[in-house]
C-alpha cells in the first residue's frame, strides 16, 4: 500500500469538499442567516487540513493500483462524509458527532435517511447544503460504478466495459479523468432540465435547486417534512417521476443515447428489465391501492407511479404516506428496495443488472438438470458473461443478504420491532432512505440508540460502495505487501 | 417420457398407502371410534385404484432415467398427499378438499402446518394419522436426499456420494434399495430409542408414538393444543430437543457413526458448522430472552434450547409463544427458518451445506480481489467443491429466494399483514410449520383464503423436493422426447 499516495489523493478531496461549501456559504449571505459562521469554519478546516496534508505528501507515486484504488474510494467517501458533517454541529443543527455524520453519510452516499425532526425549522444553508452533499455523492458514484469499479473488477460491472466512454486503456489515472469528463456533463445536463421544469410548474428557486440536487443523485433528501407531498401538485409529481426513472439509468447508456446511438440504450437487456420491473410494481401497487384503499383512480394510479419508482430507484421521496398501505403495498416497496436501478446509475440496491443475469442462472440450472451433458452459457447483451464475473454477482449477492440479515438482527437486538429493524436496514443498506414501521416516511432515523446509528452508517457505507469495496479493507492480507 | 412407469410406480405408492392406513385404523379399533369407517374406506379406495392402475400399467421398462426420476419423485409426493387427504375428509375432521389436501401435504412434506383448529378435538385415529404421515414423509426424505438426488444432480448434494451406504452404481433401482433398507433401519432405531425415553418420562404409549413419529421427522404435528408445552416437563423437552438435533443431521452420517466410523460425522464440515450454528443461536436468544422478558436463568436457556433447535431443525414444536418474545428472537427464528438442518436429514430449508459453500464463496470473492491472478477453489470436507455442483446450489438459493418473496407478495395480495405473509411462507417453503402473527405457535392456517393455502401447499413441495424437482416439471421441453 502506498500511504503517500492514498493521503495526497484524500488531501485533495478534503480540499476539494472546503470549496464546495462556498455554495451553501452564498445561499447564508443571501439570505442573511446565523450559519454562514458554521461554514465559515467548516470551509477553514478543510482548507487548512487538506492543504497541510497535501504539502506533507507531494510529489506521490503517479501509478494507482488495484490495492490503492480500494483504498482511495473508501476511504474516500469516509473523509469526505466526516468534513461535511462539520457544518450541522458547527451551527447546531445537530447536536452530537453520531447524528451530524450519519446525516452526513447519508448524503454523500444519496441514501436520504435523516435525524433531523423537523427539517423546516433548517436553515437554507443547511437544507442546500444536504441536498448538494447527495449531489456530490451522485456524482462520485457514477465514477465509481461506471469508471472505477468494472476495472478494479468488482460485481458485475465489467459487463458495461464497451459502453463505457474515454480511452480504453488499463491504467486507472487517464481513464477515469476522461470517463469523468463526459459523464459529469451528462449529468449537469439533466439536473439542469429538471431544475427549469420545476420552475416552469411554479417552485421557488431555492425548492427547485435543492430537489433537481436530490433527485438525479436519487437522494431524497428534501426540504420539507413531509417531501414530495408538500407541493400538492401532480406536475411536480409527475416531473420527479420522470427524472427519478432517468437517475436510475446506467448514464453510460445515457451518453450513447445523448450523442444519437439512442438502439445501445433500448437494446439493453438491463434497461428493459428496468422499465419492465417498474411497470410491474406500478400496476400491481396500482390494483391493489384500488381494491383496498379506497383510492380514486387518479390518486391510485399517482401514488402508485411515484412511490413505485421512488423507491426502486432507491431515492426516497414520499407523496405520500405508505406505512398505512396494506401489506402488499409495503411487501412490494419492500422487494423493490432490494432490487434497485440499474449498474452505472445513481442509484443503490443490488442492481437490476445482478438480479437479470441472477434470473438468467436459475432458468439456467433447471435446463442443465434436463440436459445434464449441454453447454449453457449465461448470455447478457447477446454476449457471454464469463464465470468470473457470474462468480463476483453470487458473491455480491450473498454478502448483501448477509450482512443486511446481520444487521437487522443487531437492530432488534436493540430494541426495534421486527419491521423497523428489517426495514431500517433494508433502506440503509440499499440507499434509499426512509423505511417502514418507526423509520416511515413521515418519521425519521432521530430516536434510533447511538450503537443502532452505527450499524446503519456503515450498513450505507456498504451499500454505496458495492459491499466488496468496502468488506476488503476488513480483510489483513489487503494491509499487507 | 415413460408414462407406463410412472404410473406403475404412483400405482405402488398408492397400494403402499393403502396398507399403512392399517394403523390409524387399529388405533381406531383398539378406541372403539367412529373413524374407522373413514379409513376403511380409504384404504379399500387406495387399494382399489392401485390394484387397477398397477394391472394396467404392467411390465413397464426396468430402467428409470433422469427425467423419470424427477417426475415420479413430484407426482408420487402429490399422489401420496391426494390419497392421505381422504380420511380427514371422510371422518368429517375437515370439511372441504383444500383443508384435507393441506393437512396432508403439510403431514407427508413433514412440515406440520394446521388447519385443524382444535387438535385435541380429533380422534386418536386422525391423530396417529396425522403423525404417521410426517413420519413416512420422512422416510421418503431421506431417501430423497441421499439416493436419488445426488443421482440426478440436484442441489449439492452430489458432495456427499462417498459417504453414502449401498453400491455405488450409476443405475437407480439397485442403489435405492440398498441404500434405503440401511438408512430406514437408522431412522427407526432412533424414533425407537425416543419412544422408549419418553415413555420413561410418564409419557402416554399413545402420545409417545406419536411425538417420536414427528420428532424424527421434524415434522412437528402434536397430538396438544399447545404442543410439547402441553406437558408441562423439562425431561420431556429436553429429550425431544436432543432428538430434533439428532434429526437434523444427515443420516448417512448417522449411518456411519453407527458402524463404527464415529470420525466421519466429527469431521464433517457441515455438521460442525450445523452444531455451532445452533449454539450461536441459542445463545443469544438466551442472553435476549434474560435481559428483555424477565424469564429465570433456567428458563431462557430451556426455552431458547428448545425453539432454536425446533426452528432450525424445522420440526416447528413449540415449548411457549415465541410470538411474544422481543423483534430480536423473532428475527434470530426468521433466520434459522431459512438456514434449516443438514441436507440428508429430514429436516427442510436452504440446508446447512449450501450456506456453507455460499459463506465459503463469498470470502473467495473478496480473496479474489486481492489477488487476482490466484486460483482459488471452494473447499468442502478437504476435497474440491466442482464448479457446476456451485453454481447449482447458487440457483437453489436463489430460486428458493425468488419463489419466496413471490409467495409472500401474494400472500400480502390476499390481505395478510406483513410478518403473518412473510413468515406463512417462510414456514412452509422450509418446512417449519408455525410462523409468526396470526400464523403463530398458538394459531393456526384455517382462517387463510383458499387461493392462499394453495399457495402455501405449492411452496410445501417446493421445498421439499429441493426446489428443482418440482420447478422442472413445468418446463415444457421436460415433457418433450
Amino acid at each position: 500500500m502506498q500511504f503517500r499516495l492514498l493521503f495526497h489523493t484524500l488531501s485533495i478531496l478534503t480540499i476539494f469538499l472546503g470549496v464546495s461549501m462556498l455554495l451553501p456559504l452564498c445561499v447564508g449571505f443571501i439570505y442573511g442567516e446565523n450559519d454562514v459562521k458554521a461554514f465559515s469554519i467548516s470551509l477553514l478546516l478543510c482548507l487548512l487540513f487538506g492543504a497541510i496534508l497535501y504539502v506533507i505528501t507531494r510529489n506521490p507515486k503517479k501509478e494507482i493500483s488495484h490495492k490503492e484504488g480500494f483504498a482511495i474510494v473508501t476511504l474516500g467517501w469516509i473523509t469526505v462524509a466526516f468534513w461535511g458533517g462539520f457544518p450541522y454541529l458547527l451551527s447546531g443543527s445537530l447536536h452530537s458527532f453520531t447524528d451530524a455524520y450519519f446525516e452526513s453519510v447519508s448524503g454523500f452516499t444519496t441514501t436520504g435517511s435523516t435525524v433531523i425532526t423537523n427539517i423546516e425549522s433548517m436553515s437554507h444553508a443547511i437544507l442546500i447544503w444536504r441536498s448538494f452533499t447527495q449531489w456530490l455523492g451522485g456524482m462520485g458514484i457514477i465514477l465509481l460504478s461506471i469508471a472505477i469499479l468494472p476495472l478494479l473488477g468488482v460485481g458485475g460491472m465489467q459487463l458495461y466495459k464497451a459502453e463505457v466512454p474515454g480511452p480504453v486503456k488499463d491504467k486507472l489515472r487517464p481513464r477515469i479523468g476522461e470517463t469523468a469528463k463526459l459523464l459529469w456533463k451528462v449529468y449537469l445536463l439533466l439536473t439542469f432540465i429538471e431544475f427549469i421544469l420545476l420552475r416552469v410548474g411554479g417552485m421557488s428557486f431555492y425548492d427547485a435547486i435543492c430537489h433537481s440536487f436530490t433527485t438525479m443523485a436519487t437522494g431524497g433528501f428534501s426540504t420539507k417534512n413531509i417531501s414530495i407531498e408538500a407541493f400538492h401538485s401532480n406536475y411536480i409529481e409527475g416531473v420527479v417521476t420522470v427524472f427519478m426513472l432517468l437517475a436510475g439509468i446506467n448514464f453510460a447508456l445515457h451518453y450513447q443515447a445523448l450523442v444519437g446511438n439512442i438502439k445501445s440504450m433500448i437494446k439493453d437487456n438491463e434497461f428493459k428489465f428496468y422499465i419492465a420491473a417498474i411497470a410491474f410494481a406500478i400496476v400491481m401497487i396500482f390494483i391493489n391501492l384500488l381494491s383496498v384503499s379506497g383510492y380514486s383512480i387518479g390518486d391510485a394510479f399517482r401514488y402508485s407511479a411515484f412511490q413505485a419508482v421512488s423507491i426502486m430507484t432507491t431515492t426516497g421521496y414520499s407523496s405520500t404516506n405508505f406505512e398505512n398501505w396494506s401489506g402488499f403495498g409495503q411487501c412490494f416497496l419492500l422487494v423493490l428496495m432490494f432490487i434497485g436501478g440499474c449498474a452505472g446509475s445513481t442509484a443503490g440496491g443490488i442492481k437490476v443488472l445482478r438480479v437479470v443475469i441472477l434470473l438468467k442462472l436459475g432458468y439456467r440450472e433447471l435446463y442443465r438438470l434436463i440436459h445434464p451433458r449441454a453447454v449453457a452459457h449465461i448470455k447478457f447483451n447477446n454476449a457471454k458473461v464469463p464465470s468470473d464475473v457470474v462468480d463476483s454477482i453470487w458473491g455480491f449477492v450473498f454478502l448483501y443478504m448477509l450482512f443486511f440479515v446481520i444487521a437487522a438482527a443487531i437492530m432488534s437486538f436493540l430494541g426495534m420491532d421486527l419491521i423497523s429493524a428489517v426495514s431500517s436496514v433494508a433502506a440503509s443498506i440499499g440507499n434509499i432512505g426512509p423505511g417502514l414501521g418507526t423509520v416511515g416516511p413521515y418519521d425519521n432515523f432521530s430516536a434510533i440508540p447511538v450503537i443502532g446509528k452505527w450499524v446503519l452508517i456503515f450498513c450505507m457505507i456498504l451499500g454505496r460502495l458495492e459491499v466488496y469495496t468496502l468488506l476488503i479493507l476488513f480483510i489483513p492480507e489487503f494491509w499487507r505487501k
